[in-house]
Formats: structure tokens, C-alpha cells, sequence
């Protein structure tokens, strides 16, 4: 196979999304940006991107553009079984090859379809189509190949449009094929925060501002409940000297923000916790109100949790708080639902009843009715017990209904992440 | 002011990103789905949509490509006031026209700076130049002016970056400008659908397709456990005669999909499902395990969900389901706890447990883990108990762990839809 040189051209790989739908307001094209990720990993770049519709027209004028300013063309989208899916016939038409029915695909596909009790549609015939000289990609969650075709000094990448396709599709390429073209090393931290705001966290590291070199980048990135600090550093090779400064700026980081920082490993707060939890041996469980199942979707988003997470009782009616957590009835019609006695009484509840060491409960109101003066939507009261007695907080959370959900869920989890912290053998942050 | 008669080209609407950090992971470009909805509106559609970086000769050749291939081109980004922002040149360079620098414009900026207590700095003064011909869009929220410029018969339009900038210039260019572009009136439907794959979809409403006429579109839109046609009739007018095609051919859809239509006004599951319970005056609770709190999630995910939701048990471990629903711990031995017996056994448990009208439960492994030849990955039973009796069933989802976490709960609600309906006292189809 020839290879193409692409550092002949800088910056020459381009994305193309096609789908009427993804010129709407209803999609947000997001496979450009995993693709960019991976991409920035071998030290390349995105140079252009676009989005066409399904007309055929448009499909092809696009292509031939790409082809014309671009040596790597990725295309998504547009290969599915329906008669609006013409990426084939389109790429087709701009290389000027015939496309070439291929009954091994058909087969696959049958069996796809056999695997789960059910029959293939005529439909699906279409995606057994491929360019001439095009390398079939697999596509192990999905009808629709991939494929891969060198030709004219160009390479065109076909993929499938849902990320759940696209996405392991990707991840394939880069480590089988696209590693051959990298032109850069890179190193690169995700320093990840909770509990503090972008301006804290930017006004905390100003001093660092000042010792960073040219080839080093530093982004600061702001969303409800987490603040992240990104830290690239590109160069020709990774060598102990960049890696040294590399390390000692991001240690200045962590050491400045303390305990705000939860990761610097790209995992995520219950990805911590998880690992954490494992490794101590311990058992968690959950009481929630507001949080209506998210915490424990959360936290069992996790391969494994099985391992460590009893139960979580979503206590959505006051009865259920009673009768599976043994709130007192009294306590709720005195003090409210959302009290901080009720959250500390269904955290302890929760304990007793699974037998879990720790557990976390919420109550609170997620909007956006059933706000009042005194406690107004966004008020939620988070509990936490442990062997050593139980801790809760009063929080006020800003945003919608799903904003709230979500950063009681962060907060609780960063409630446990500390509380965990005092568990180490060494005392040193297990985060980091 | 001499207008440009947009019908003469069909779809002649196009949009331009500027910015290298929306070429890269961490910033998806929205300001284009602002646009496209408040577009949509007018009956004026985006055909094409693209992104490229702050390099003078990219943005340059982007913009001619536009002008070459679009009436109007509206631009975003690259308006401020350091280097990087090109996007004056760019244009003034592709349109061949000299900027020209406005002192009011420099006087407007030392306004704004003043107000805040500030100085403008000099490089602002890179704000003050207009492209020759351009008539001021004033920016209420930011130091950059937008333009309108006409020349040889298209309409430029830029426009500064921020979203909090960009979208009250969107809304002002479409009451005061845009308006008078209108060249249709529409009518949109979603006939939302689950329980059947895109193809046999497709298949079921192939004889709708001979009876289209030429403005009203439609459009299959596939997800993971959802399929979604989309209607829109795009006309001059809307008159009584359109208006009954549109609706004959809706209703023709919704007959040949029959039950398998969740809903046509947009709402999703968990919104018709709380719309029915709320309406029949029933209570609902849920035993979850593989789910591990979703199904719960996106129950209470709908404002109001506290009237009819009483509780969710997330019982991760064995022992949960045995002390919280009283599965018999025979039963998962003899059966494992992903079986039918026990989520039969889970949701009659949690119907005695809380008293709700209907239960559903869910038991499955949704992996990476923990799979088997008898029972792989993406197996899992579904249980719903109602004064009627238990159902489960056993289904087997692809995809990654948290598709198939999804893929449950759609299937469940799904399952507790087609219930309700049998207490629909008409009989009639209640979702629509």
C-alpha cells in the first residue's frame, strides 16, 4: 500500500458530516469533535469541517471540494439503508469509480439480524455496496460498513454517523492506521475540579501563568459543577526535559487548587469514587429525593459497580421515605421534606437498612415548581454517612431542572470523594 | 434598499463558523442551531454549514466558495478586537472592497469601556473598520459591531462569535430584517416511534411515499430504541387543501405504524407516560437493576413526576432484591438474578412494597462484564406488574453499557404505554 506523505501539507485533513438533519436545530453534529480528540492525540488537526444535506447534488459538490483543498477527507453520515442515505452513490461520483456489490456484506448483515430472532430487510441490500478499491472498515455495532479508499493521492474515510458507530470505528483507525501519519507527540493533562468557579480557579493559578513556554497550552474549561484545566503540550519529540517542565507546571496546578482536584486522569467523579471505594474494600448505598435515580445512574454507569453498590432507594413520596428508609413521619411534617434533618435521617436510614459503610443521600427542590421564599427551587440538602457519624450541606443550586439534578449529584459525590480521602493508608490525595 | 428575490434559488442559505478552537474537541460550534431553528421559522433553510480556522487564506477561500454557492451567507466569529480576528479582511478581500475605519464606531467602544469603569485598549480600534457599502448591526452585548453588506446580488451578514452576542443579533435580524425574506409558511409534524428498527419503518410506510406531493418533506430519523418521522410541509401559504394533505398523510403514517407510535406533539416517553398516569390518576413505582436508577432518572426527569411516581428500588446486589422486594433468595439462586422468574418476582415485590398501581422492573447484564454464552451481554427482562397480572420480557439490546442501560428503559416505559392505553376509556390511542 502506498503511503501518502502528509506533512507535505500541513493541517490537510478535513471532516465532512452529511445528513439534512444535522443542518436543523434538533442535531448538534458531535463526531467531529471525538474525531478532532483522537486526531489531536497523533498531533494532527481538523483543517475543515462541514455539514451538507442528503441531496445528491450537494453530496457530491461537497466531495469534489474536499478533494480539491484536502489529502485526508473523513466522511460520517449517510450510509444506512434508507433511499436518503447517498454517501455511497456520491463519493462514488466525485472519484468517478462504480460501486461494486459485495454479498459477504449481505451475509453479515443477515446474520446480524439472525443473531437477534429477527430478518433482513430488502433495504439493507443497499449497504452492501462498496467504491471500487475501497477496503471494507467493520462496523461491529451497525448494518452499515465503513470504507477506506486511497486513490488520487487522497484518502477518503466513510464512516457511519451515530457516534456509537462512529466513535469505536474511530478508535480503530487511529491506533491501526492513522498512527503511521502522526506528526507530533503530545502531551497532554486534564486537571478536573469540583467545587469551586472558572474565576476562582483562574485568579488560584495566575502564578503559573508566567513559567509557561511557547509549546505549552493551557485552557481553563467551565460547566456546571466542574471546572477543568487543560494543559497541552505539542512538540516534535517528548523529551525528559519538555516532559520535566510539563510535570512541573501541572504539579504547581494541583498543588495551588488542593482538594478542588478531583482527576487529572480524565476520569470522572464517579469513575473516583469507584476506584476508590474498590481499593478500601468498602460498600456504598444511596437514599434519594430530588436526585430521582441520577446518583445511582451515575455511579452504576461504572463497569463493576456491582462490586461496590448495594442499592440506591429513590424515595420519591414521603410514604416511601418512611417505610423504606424509616424517616419519622413527624420529622417530615415538622422540619419538610427538604430539611437537613431529612437528609441526614434517610442517610442514616439507608445505612441500617443495606448495611452499606457509606451513604449518600438528597433531598431538595429540583424545579420548577414547588419553590417557595424560604426554600427556594435550587435548595437541596445532601447527606453523608460513615462509620464516623453523619455530615450534610445546604446547597443552592442555580439552573433547570436537569442542572440541578446534576450538580447535587456532583456534590454529593465529591462529598464522599473527601470523605474517602481521610480513609487512605498514606493520607495522600488518592485522586491524583 | 433593492431586494434580493431569494426564491430564484432553492435553499440558497448558508452558514460560516470562523474560529481554529472550533476546529478542535473541547468547543462544539452552536450559534448554527440558534440560527437554523429561528431560520426554520421563516420557512428559510441552511444548506450548507461549515467551520474553519482564523487563517487569513482558509477564510479567504471559505468566503468565495460561499459566494460562489449561496445567496445569503451569514458569518460568525473573527469580529474581535486582536490578531487572530480576520474576518473584516477576509470578506473586504473576497468581496473586493476597501474597510473603512468609523470613528462612531471607535466613539461607541470608548462608551462601553466608560460605563464599566474602563479605558478601551488601542487594539480596538481593529473594531472600527467596516467593509465599503456595509450598513452597522449594532451588538447591545459586546464591543463588535455586525454588518449587512449587499453586493453582486448576495447578502453577507457578520457577526460576532458569543452566543450571548450572536443569538439577540439572530432574533433582531429576523423581526426586523429577515422577516421580509419569508418565503413560506410551515407545518411540521414528529411522529415519534419505538419498538421497531428504521428499516422496518421505512418498509411500513413505503406507500405513503407515492402519495407526497412536492413540498411536504419527509424524513426517518433513527436512534437507539426511538424512530422518528418527520414531516414538514413548507408552502406559499397555509390553506385548508394543503392542510388536509398534511394531515391525510400523517394520519395514513400513524395508521400503518399503529401501536408502535409513541407520540406526535415531540414529547418523549417518560412525558407521555407521566400525561396518561396523570390523566387515569394512577401511581407508578420501579424495582431496577440493570437500569441502576435511568429508568427512575427519566421518570422524574418530567416536572410534576412526584404526583404519580412514588419510588424507585435500585437493587444492585442480590441481597437488595431479596430484603428491599422480597425475591426469594432460592430464586436467584436457582435462576440467577438475570431471569425471567426474577423480574416477575422484582416488580410484583415492589408493587406489594409501595403500593403503586403499576411496576416495572428491569434485570439484565449490560456488560462490559459479566456475560455468558447462555446469557450474554445486552440480555435483559423486563417485568410489569399492574391489577391485572405480571409481563415480562426478555430482550436482547446491543451496543455499549450505557445503550443498553437506555435501550431497557425505552422498552420499559414502552411496555407501561401500551398498558395504559388498554385503560383508556375510549380505546382510543391516548399518546396522540
Amino acid at each position: 500500500m502506498k503511503q501518502i506523505d502528509l506533512n507535505q501539507v500541513k493541517e490537510n485533513i478535513e471532516y465532512l458530516a452529511i445528513g439534512s438533519e444535522l443542518l436543523t436545530s434538533a442535531y448538534p453534529e458531535t463526531n467531529s469533535l471525538f474525531l478532532a480528540e483522537k486526531l489531536d492525540n497523533l498531533g494532527l488537526r481538523l483543517r475543515y469541517k462541514s455539514v451538507v444535506s442528503d441531496d445528491l447534488e450537494d453530496l457530491v459538490g461537497a466531495v469534489k471540494l474536499a478533494l480539491s483543498r484536502s489529502r485526508v477527507i473523513f466522511i460520517s453520515g449517510g450510509l444506512g439503508p434508507t433511499e436518503d442515505d447517498r454517501t455511497r452513490e456520491a463519493v462514488a461520483q466525485a472519484v468517478k469509480k462504480p460501486l461494486v456489490f459485495h454479498s459477504e456484506i449481505v451475509k453479515k448483515i443477515e446474520d446480524r439480524f439472525a443473531w437477534r430472532g429477527a430478518k433482513m430487510t430488502p433495504s439493507n441490500r443497499r449497504q452492501a455496496y462498496l467504491i471500487q478499491g475501497a477496503e471494507i472498515l467493520d462496523n461491529p455495532n451497525g448494518t452499515a460498513p465503513g470504507m477506506w479508499l486511497e486513490t488520487r493521492r487522497r484518502i477518503l474515510i466513510l464512516l457511519p454517523g451515530p457516534p456509537a458507530e462512529f466513535n469505536p470505528m474511530v478508535e480503530k483507525l487511529i491506533t491501526e492506521k492513522l498512527e503511521l501519519y502522526r506528526n507530533q507527540y503530545v502531551l497532554k493533562s486534564v486537571i478536573k475540579t469540583t467545587g469551586a468557579g472558572e474565576s476562582w480557579v483562574e485568579d488560584r493559578i495566575k502564578p503559573v501563568y508566567r513559567l509557561l513556554p511557547r509549546d505549552l497550552e493551557l485552557t481553563i474549561l467551565a460547566s456546571p459543577g466542574e471546572v477543568q484545566i487543560r494543559l497541552t503540550l505539542r512538540a516534535k519529540e517528548i523529551n525528559p526535559e519538555n516532559e520535566r517542565i510539563f510535570n512541573k507546571i501541572k504539579n504547581k496546578i494541583i498543588n495551588l487548587l488542593g482538594n478542588k482536584v478531583f482527576s487529572t486522569k480524565g476520569e470522572n467523579l464517579e469513575e473516583v469514587i469507584g476506584r476508590e471505594l474498590s481499593a478500601l474494600g468498602l460498600t456504598l448505598a444511596c437514599a434519594e429525593s430530588c436526585t430521582g435515580g441520577l446518583l445511582a445512574d451515575r455511579i452504576t454507569a461504572v463497569p463493576g459497580s456491582s462490586n461496590y453498590f448495594l442499592a440506591s432507594l429513590v424515595t420519591y413520596s414521603n410514604k416511601a421515605k418512611t417505610r423504606f428508609l424509616g424517616v419519622p413521619g413527624r420529622l417530615v411534617r415538622e422540619k419538610g421534606a427538604v430539611s437537613r434533618e431529612v437528609a441526614e435521617s434517610m442517610a442514616a436510614g439507608v445505612r441500617k437498612k443495606t448495611g452499606a459503610n457509606l451513604t449518600l443521600s438528597t433531598t431538595g427542590i429540583a424545579g420548577p415548581g414547588g419553590g417557595s421564599a424560604r426554600k427556594p427551587v435550587g435548595l437541596v440538602y445532601i447527606g453523608l454517612s460513615s462509620p464516623d457519624g453523619i455530615t450534610t450541606t445546604e446547597n443552592y443550586f442555580q439552573g433547570e431542572r436537569r442542572q440541578i439534578k446534576f450538580q447535587t449529584t456532583q456534590k454529593a459525590l465529591d462529598m464522599l470523594r473527601l470523605k474517602l480521602k481521610e480513609y487512605q493508608p498514606t493520607g495522600k490525595a488518592g485522586s491524583q
